[in-house]
């Protein structure tokens, strides 16, 4: 079995520029990275803007568990498949970040025959997008030093700073700091922490951003503390939006690449999925929808976050709503949401399949609630049993919704083709009304027992002391009028990991909120949400390493 | 008047691939980053390794003012200028950091009609060069901290790690931290500090670096702190020199880039001129040296700490030897080493010209002592009078060094077209002889001895207490047969930033060493080295914006 490198490595790939000529780019309309890495131009994106899109797909998940669902390699294997089938197709999916690469995670390009390449690019600095953001945080970050240091006009209170440091690593070391130490030549002592990039609100921003001018509107609203008065601090007040806008000003230029089957995908942008949106570019996923037929993107983490943040956060950035929504499990997370532990996942367990079916059904049914139809997509494992499929199959059939096997993984394309028929068949028997869940004028409060009540299926929400008096406080400052941003751990409905399938009768703990006002939402915080992973005890840069001829070793 | 931005956005640029046509490279050698920059691939460089090296030129100065001497400016108009009188001309230079850009220098991409373009792309990301080595430094970092919370099975001493993190920023708040804090979870409390990226020894090692496997050999090489019993921790000891190396992969490539006037140029690599060498990479002068007839090349501050660097720690890297030096000078400079302040400097005063003259006569005498010719290069300014320049040529007359006036900021190529044809006169009347200072087997004592007074013209070195011990215990590791980088002040000969012109009679004070054996010298610290700088009251940053074009505002 060749592991996704050496696949990715015996690919021939062809010119960027060729392969994104199907979709209407001209070499004309690309900033060349290398041979096959490209930014898209400005002037192509403005060119197009009044084209008709097309059909919107979002490809989301079951809870995730340690087995593993392949949501990223479903996408891009849906991809090409519709692509075998003749439709004029594109992808939109995140940038990973070097961090987790670096660390345990490995690389976020798809897998086997469903990869995004050139994959050790990607994995590694990509198009500099990652450094762009880490360098516009971070100077903000000495800009607020700096002003605080050179007299405090503005009169930040250095102990209600909640603009944190970010490097794009897994380094635990960081997460809490004192900088300024040293003397009166080194600023102001103060307590501060780093976050990994990704969960940069700046991250956030230039995946919501439309274009140049709205980006340096909302890098000119993040709120990066308070003043002694306890009145919110502004970017805008710093008077730098126009210097992080500069520093970002082609990192906000979609990228674009090729799958190993040729399909042009926009990779760009990527926002942690719990303290943001966790979705790729809005202007990637724009661009992608006036330049193909069909556009397939994904969403962090399972549908309960991803899906629901994708489509109340998302969408009404979007030139269109979703036709369809693809859910993906495998029939091992089924059967660990079924109560089966990760070393007995290659027996055959048909109860645990039932059982575990209550959280993939808990899913379709929340995405209904938007008034979008829903396909189920199974990512093949080997230890699949006949009985087992079967079993869910009838349980899909139950409640109405087309499920397909998808080999994407070992087949590439082929393996995709049963599950594109069924979405194409379902976008053109089935009309898609979308609705969001709240609406703005929903107030926090509202907001977060609709998504827990309606999404979650829990009972309700405890605001906790800090939380109760920022709903106040967050209300006078006019912010309740934004949508809410849940961290809640993904692993569970609930906000306890361990309770799996599909539990009832909870509460959601809200212990505080987080204004992002450039990204434009409020975070609602569940529990202790991890913004810096730490490296484990061997990490991948262990076997990491660079051939003689200058090819990358060591990254899967 | 015209400023930098507003002349080189006024430039029609022709596409990378086109400019370097005329020195053998093709459009299959390179790997673009947009239309106007572009990495030379290692297959190209290793075809040419064979080839007969060019001349080698390298651009100096006297000791910096802040009356500015134009060093980059007359470095790219020169290589104009002997472009316009039909020779096969290249340039290798630096590239800028952003924290800097960001703060009160501006960039470093020369000035007026002399510039390297885009220089907006070049003053900010570029290809990536800096964010790859800042992200390995921090890798590092990251998995020494990870090393020692998990067990630290090597010894780790977390009190005499001399491995910092680095920042490509302006921070003075990062230059003292305590990382570590918040639990057991968040891994064992330290001090530690930031660096600015181009202070990173892993800048040093890119620099010097002549392949692929010897970069990675040097990274390995780096000493990363102590063990408990004193014994030196090597990057090789942790095993992740692959892991760095691939995260350099790309940026040891040398970037291509064109004058104003058209004139390929590399620019690549920029470490400090203090605590490293402050020479561009040995892979992009050894390339422009097998492609071009003429490789013109610029160190960092005065040539006591450049040239001085240039000469003793890269040359022996290179394929040849410097054929001329050239020394920068302004008579404005040349009045303020003569005692005249910096509000005066419109005045005409010859008599100051003659005093200042003694810090360019040591300048000329010290090259001379390399055995290599000299010219001397007048930066013309509006302020300079007829009788000054008169008495400036008589002076160099009576050294019998050829002086010419250059024009290249106002006038470009045609303002530097005597100093070319002085120049190239000069390499074909005077042959080189070029002899090393010191030899490996000095020592360190007698290596620095010989820079302070054969170079510096003081009397002697003080070694404190620390830098004695030092001697000792380096000598028995066997880093004393290591080139030796001294950091000291660039205003002045001495170590007193205020003894202009050439002070005579001064002890030179080595307060510590620090071994960089990856880099494969050994720093001399005198005096207190700033590595972080810090931002000023008003930023340049609160001068940048985007325009609706996407064009950038606000650099200079």
């Amino acid at each position: 079995m060749k592991s996704d490198i050496e696949i990715a490595q015996s690919v021939v790939l062809k010119p960027i520029a060729e392969v994104v000529e199907k979709v209407g780019i001209t070499f004309d309309d690309l900033e060349l990275y290398g041979k096959y890495k490209a930014k898209l131009s400005f002037d192509k994106i403005n060119a197009i803007k009044d084209q008709k899109p097309g059909k919107l797909i979002l490809v989301t998940a079951i809870n995730p568990t340690p087995a593993g669902e392949g949501k990223s390699t479903v996408t891009i294997g849906l991809a090409d498949a519709l692509t075998k089938i003749g439709k004029k197709t594109m992808i939109a999916l995140r940038e990973p970040s070097l961090g987790p690469v670096m660390g345990i995670k490995g690389g976020a390009a798809g897998g086997g025959f469903a990869q995004v390449l050139p994959m050790e690019d990607i994995n590694l600095h990509f198009t500099g997008d990652m450094h762009a953001i880490t360098t516009a945080n971070n100077a903000l970050s000495a800009l607020i030093d700096n002003h605080i240091h050179q007299g405090n006009s503005i009169g930040i209170d250095q102990r209600r700073i909640i603009w944190k440091r970010v490097v794009d690593l897994n380094d635990r070391a960081l997460r809490k700091v004192t900088v300024g130490l040293g003397g009166p030549l080194n600023g102001v002592p103060r307590e501060d922490g780093f976050d990994i990039t990704v969960a940069s609100e700046i991250m956030a921003i230039l995946c919501l951003a439309t274009d140049i001018n709205d980006l340096k509107e909302r890098l000119a609203n993040i709120v990066i503390g308070y003043r002694f008065d306890r009145s919110p601090v502004y970017v805008r007040d710093l008077a730098v939006e126009g210097a992080l806008t500069l520093i970002l000003k082609d990192a906000i230029k979609p990228n674009l690449v090729q799958t190993i089957y040729g399909t042009p995908a926009f990779v760009h942008g990527g926002p942690f999925a719990n303290i943001a949106h966790g979705c790729n570019s809005v202007l990637a996923t724009s661009t992608a929808l006036r330049l193909a037929d069909y556009t397939v993107t994904e969403a962090g983490f399972g549908a309960d976050l991803g899906a629901e943040k994708f489509l109340d956060i998302k969408v009404p950035n979007l030139p269109t709503t979703p036709d369809a929504v693809v859910i993906v499990a495998t029939l091992r997370a089924l059967k660990m949401h079924g109560g089966v532990t990760k070393t007995e996942l290659s027996e055959e367990n048909v109860a645990a399949v039932k059982a575990g079916f209550a959280n993939l059904k808990r899913h379709v049914e929340n995405i209904r609630k938007y008034g979008i139809p829903v396909v189920v997509a199974i990512n093949e494992f080997v230890s699949d049993t006949e009985e087992e499929i079967e079993v869910l199959k009838e349980l899909c059939a139950e409640i109405e919704v087309p499920v397909e096997l998808a080999s994407v993984w070992a087949d590439g394309a082929d393996g995709g083709v049963d599950l594109a028929n069924a979405l194409v068949n379902t976008i053109e028997t089935q009309p898609s009304h979308y609705t969001r869940l709240y609406q703005s004028d929903d107030g926090l409060e509202e907001k977060v027992t609709k998504i827990v009540t309606e999404i979650y299926g829990g009972r309700g929400v405890v605001f906790e002391k800090k939380a109760r008096n920022q709903l106040v406080e967050f209300a006078k400052h006019g912010w309740d009028k934004l949508p809410v941003c849940m961290a809640k751990t993904q692993y569970s409905f609930s906000d306890d990991q361990f309770a799996l399938g599909a539990p009832k009768d909870f509460e959601i703990t809200v212990r505080e909120f987080v204004p992002k006002l450039g990204a434009g939402f409020i975070v609602a915080l569940t529990g202790d949400v991890m913004t810096m992973p730490g490296l484990p005890k061997a990490p991948a840069a262990l076997n990491m390493d660079v051939a003689e001829d200058g090819s990358a070793l060591g990254l899967f």
